[in-house]
Formats: C-alpha cells, structure tokens, sequence
C-alpha cells in the first residue's frame, strides 16, 4: 500500500470520525459510539475504504496509549491506594463469573472442554478504554466510581492474562505452571514496580526535567516516558495501554506542568484512530443466521451479567449507584474480545462460529456501555462540565 | 513486525531524537542534527535498531507535514503574494543550474545520456524540511528571506516534478508531451487553487468552525484539512508536505484560534520522526572507496553552487547577506534527493555507484545547512527568541 493511499485513509478515519463526534454529540449521544460506527461502516467488512494494515494497527494502538495516558494525568496514586482492597476484590470478582459462565455454556451447547475452556478466558478480558474515554468525557475521571474502575481494570488484566495463559496452555496440552508462575510475577512486579516507584521517580527529578533546554521539556519527558512504559508492558505479555495509565498516573504528580492542557491536542488527533479502526474489525456477517444469533445474544447476556454481578456485587459497599456504575463500567469486551478471538481462530481452538460470536459479543458489550453509562452518571446530577480536559489542579476537590 | 516491536522503536526513535536535540541545544548547534545523526546511527545501515517498515515510513510522513502545516501557520498569503515574481524567479534559477552542471558533469564522466539526464533531475529537488525546521527553531519563519525560500520551495517542486518526469520518460523512452502537459497543470492548479482560495474558504466559515460542539473545534477542522490537502497534493503527484504547507497558510487567517500553541505538543511528538527515519536511510558505507569519494564530492559541489548561485542569484536584489540566506537555505536535498535515487536504481537507470552518490550527496548538503543558517541568521544580530513557536501576533510586525 503506497504511502498516499495511507494518507487518504488517515484523513479519512479522522475527518469522518470528527464528523461522526459532532452529529453525536449534538444528538446528545457518546460521540465515542459515533467514531465505532464510522469505523463499522468505512471498515473492510463494509465499504471497505479503510483497509488493515501494520500501519492501521500501530496508530490504533498509539490512539488507545495516549486515551489512557490522558486518563492516568487525572488519576493519582494516592487515590487509588487508598481504595486498593475494593479495587482487588472488584477485579478479582470480574474475572470469576465471566470464566465460570462462559465455559459453563459453551460445555453444555457446543462442544469440546477446550473450546468451552478458551471461551470462558475470551469472556474475561474487560477493555477499559471505551469507558475510560466515556469517563473523560463526562469529566469525572476523578470520581470514586472511576477509580475503581481504572484500577479494577488492571488487577483484571494481569488475571485475564493468566487465565488466556492456561485455557491457551490447556488447548495445546503444553502447559507448565512454571511459565504461568513466571507470567503472573512478570506482569504483578511490572504493575507495582512501575505503579508504585515511577510517580516518586517523577517527583524527585522534576526540578532537573524543568531545566531541559529543548521546548517543553516537561511534555518532552512525559511522552517519552508514555511510549517506554507502553512498550514495556507489552514486552511483559500486558497490554500497552497499562503502561500508558502508569505513566499518565506518575505525572500526576505534578499539576504545576499542565501536562493535560498539553497532550489535549495530541488527544484530539490520535484518539479517534483507536475507535474507528476497532470498528473497522467488526464484520456483521456473523449476524445473518438464526442460530449464530441465538449463540450471540446468549453470550452477550452471560458477559454482561457476569461483570455486572461480579463487580457491582464486589463494590456494593459502595452503595447500589455507585456499584452499578462499576458494574456497567467493566462491562465492554472492545478490542480485547477481539484479540483474544483471533488468536483462538487463528491456533484452531476455536471455529468461525465461535469466533463471530466471541466478536460480535465484544462489540455489542462496547456499543451497549456509554449511554447507560452517560444515564446513571447523569442521574447523579452533576452539572456535565463543558471542557473535556479540565485541569487537575480544578477538578483536584471534586472526586470521592 | 509485531507491534510491540514496533512501539519499542517508536519509543527509541522519541527518546533518542529527543536527548540528541537537548545535547545539541546545549552545544549551540542546530538540533536537527542531532535528530539526523541518531537516525544515522541507529538504522539499518549501523546498529541496526530501527527498521524500515511502512509504519516507519508514515511516521516520517506524518513528522514532515506536521512539520510544514506549522511553518504554513507562520506565513501569510498577502506576504507571500507581495514576492510573488522574485519567488517564481528564485524557485526556477534554482531548477536550471543544479540540472545542466549534474548533466554535464555525469555525461563528462561517467557514461550514457539517459544516467546523466536522470542525476541532473535528482539534483534538482529542494528539501525544504530541514531548512524550514532551522528557520522554525531561530523563530524567523515570518522574515523576508524565510517566506522567499519557502515559496520558491513551493515553485522548485512543481518544476522538480516535471523535469524528473521527463527524465524519466527520456529513460523509459515512452515520453508523452501530453502526460508532463497533464501533470504540469495538476499541480499548477493544485497549488493555485489551493493556495488563493483556502485562505478565504477558512476567514470565510471561521464562525461556523467556531460554534462546533466537540472541543477545540478549529484545529479539529485544521488538523483535518492537513490531512486532506496532503493527500490530496500526493495524488497530484506533488509532495504531501505542499499540501501541508497550505493548509497551515490557510489557517494563519484566525490567529485568534492560537493553533500554533495548540499544534506545537503535537509537532513535539511527530516532527523527531521525519528526521530520524530520513536519517535511516543513509548508508555511510558509500563512502568508503576513494573514487566513489570524488564523485561524492564533486557531485555535493556542484549541487551546493548550482542553489547558491542560482537562488542566490535571483534574490541579489534582496542585498547580499539576504541573498546568501536565501541561497542556503535552498540547498538541502535531504530525502526528497535520497527518494529520487531510490526510484533511479529501482527503474534501472543509474547503477548503485551513482545511487550511493546521489544519497551521499543528499545527506551531506541536508547536515551542512543548518550550521550555516544560524550563523547567517546570528550576524544579523536578532535577539533569538527563547520559545520556538512564538504566537503569529507576536511576531507579526518583524518579519521583512
């Protein structure tokens, strides 16, 4: 693909997911939903104007690290240390019902334990970013709701990490609790490792970063920081965007830079790929059969139910809003599902049944989220703020 | 490639460009070198760590318009307009010299007509990245030699365009009078239609931008017409950064929409791109062999008197110093000539000697500019202003 038809398509993905925000927004809709179904309708299993290519993928994925880099600059340590017991139980729990139903279901219905095994691991995963960017705009990322949300979503994705691990291991008949021990310590040191010491790291050196001659420094270091983080943590089998969040949250710590103020921009500009290119993956094919519908609207049912239960149940302490709020919020399968899908098609543990299903499940639990989301956050009464990014130092006493 | 790999050399490509410039900084000289050296020693041609994908090859696309659309922000069509004949005169005298001494030169020493015609094209082509980078950095992209070069930059690729046309159809022998007739107008059309009309499209529907929904509405649009004017010059068969170029003129209608400010965090992320990855691209090993070495050097010779007598020939009327300003700055053939090569070798034109010459030739004329357009800038004895992108207000009353 020459280097001008990617330029076309670029262009394309974000003038027409521009477009898309703005009629939703107007609409009164998450414009977020908007940019999916552009990408939906523009994608190869449509019309097909925008292809898949490693360049698709990368500004996809640079896209979901600077959503949650932004989302991390509003959230601080301290605030999530502060909740970590009910952030460990409401990640744990997501994980349990997902897993138990989905194998549970797949065993009684299709088949084999293997498949019903790598379907329950598939119902896992939560993708955060979707409601992350439903957080941000609505302006309460520093809300207690969407903090645990944030940190319940990377207890969750160390968990789904290791539960892929084993139904992948099962399936091939080669796992060895070593290599699953030795996953599980990579990925729980790099999170408290890097969660714990990059924000003091940022604090102590902060002074030196401000003395760099180069322009915005401060920014200069913050992104570079983002991008490490980000490829680390795929090196260590998580997902980038975990790296990204760790980075945002350890330059949380210092206001003074107005690091969101900063990155806005580069928000604006790559965010929309991370939406539009994962609708482009979306084939509604799968949706033309009876009986694959019957298999979809099943599975969509149990994913729901399973997050909803699980971790509104693990956060009822908080009271039943606040706790729907969690549950409803760890609901999407997004990108993840997706993932995780092809990889099971793409080994032969899964067939193209199972696989549309799995697909077609990830994207109705992303499309179903921000307006129910955008309700009880609504319903809360909380004047919606105008400004997406409000700064840290503004929004500081709001939250909790 | 998976995409981790890739995120670790994006990351790399950042973090080094990034710590080069702030190096570069502090010794007083141009960062752009620094950028460009990093990209020398760490592609494929020395360490090896950075690769050349297709990914690679956007971002470096997406650095080079971010890039021009800024510097496009700092000019004014009026300004621009006011030289309109000493830029036509600038960008033509800097195609005839460059192409008859390359020609010449080749066809004294080296072989047959078609080669000679074809090096004569490839010396032609002006990079105005790198020139227009140094400018951006010493904040005097509004000055009157600044505008003269990057609008003789604008001619010198319309002409570029059609002489390597023909020399390629010369070579090809398939020469269609029509054909260069076809592209001649299209880019001639683009850059005029473009280049008059945009401006006031933009001051024209400013309210209507203005009362969009979703945030920062005016460099959404911006960001989108960038986009879509460099696709648009690349199907034209210009270079995308043309399009850019105009974009950002378009957009220095409103500067109470401060786009500078709000587009400078993203020209800090993707402009270290456009010279890192050009800088991949070199192979020092060219130059290892005495012959090969003289061919270098006479061929750099000749493409750096062929501007500096050409362009600054043109531009005496502007005074001396102004005029040598101009001149230099026209010089860098950085990777418009290393591209030009590239399509040389792989249409069986020239043979690797003259390709490896015409990328040495490249580079060295890209690494000697930058030096040379601070001293010259130096002398005139302008306080160099601390921040790089001073708001277009501000800078207003200087220039010329």
């Amino acid at each position: 693909v020459p280097t001008e038809r990617i330029l076309f398509e670029l262009f394309l993905i974000f003038a027409a997911a521009k477009l898309a925000g703005e009629i939703f927004e107007r609409l009164r809709q998450p414009p977020v939903i908007g940019e999916v179904l552009v990408g939906v309708a523009l994608g190869t299993h449509a019309l097909g104007l925008i292809g898949h290519t490693p360049v698709h993928e990368v500004v996809q994925e640079l896209g979901a690290i600077v959503l949650m880099f932004m989302v991390g600059l509003d959230t601080r340590l301290d605030h999530i240390r502060a909740i970590g017991g009910r952030i460990v139980a409401v990640g744990t729990a997501g994980i349990v019902l997902p897993f138990l139903s989905g194998l549970a279901f797949v065993y009684a219905t299709e088949g084999g334990l293997d498949e019903a095994v790598f379907i329950g691991a598939a119902m896992v995963a939560t993708s955060v970013g979707i409601t992350a960017r439903v957080l941000s705009d609505l302006g309460v990322v520093d809300s207690l709701e969407s903090r645990v949300i944030l940190g319940a979503a990377v207890v969750d994705d160390i968990l789904g990490l290791l539960v892929l691990a084993i139904a992948s291991g099962i399936a091939r008949d080669d796992i060895s609790p070593l290599g699953v021990a030795g996953l599980l310590v990579g990925a729980v040191a790099f999170v408290v490792l890097v969660g714990g010491l990059a924000p003091r790291v940022v604090r102590a050196s902060a002074s030196k970063i401000e003395a760099a001659v180069i322009p915005r420094g401060p920014l200069v270091v913050a992104l570079a920081v983002c991008l490490g983080l980000s490829a680390l943590a795929g090196l260590v089998g998580l997902a980038a965007i975990i790296g990204a969040f760790l980075a945002g949250m350890a330059f949380a710590e210092v206001p003074s830079w107005r690091l969101e103020a900063q990155v806005a921009p580069v928000y604006e500009l790559l965010v929309p790929f991370f939406f539009v290119v994962t609708g482009t993956n979306v084939d509604l094919g799968v949706l033309t059969e009876w009986s694959s519908l019957v298999l979809v609207a099943a599975m969509t049912a149990l994913a729901i139910a399973g997050k909803l239960i699980g971790c509104g149940g693990a956060a009822w302490g908080m009271g039943g809003r606040s706790a729907t709020i969690v549950g409803v919020g760890m609901v999407p399968r997004g990108e993840v599902g997706i993932i995780v899908a092809s990889v099971g098609l793409a080994e032969g543990i899964i067939g193209p049944r199972l696989y549309g299903a799995l697909v077609a499940m990830s994207i109705l639990t992303t499309v179903v989220t921000p307006p129910i989301l955008k309700a009880l956050f609504k319903e809360r009464a909380r004047p919606p703020p105008r400004e997406r990014h409000p700064r840290t130092d503004e929004i500081e006493g709001i939250g909790g």
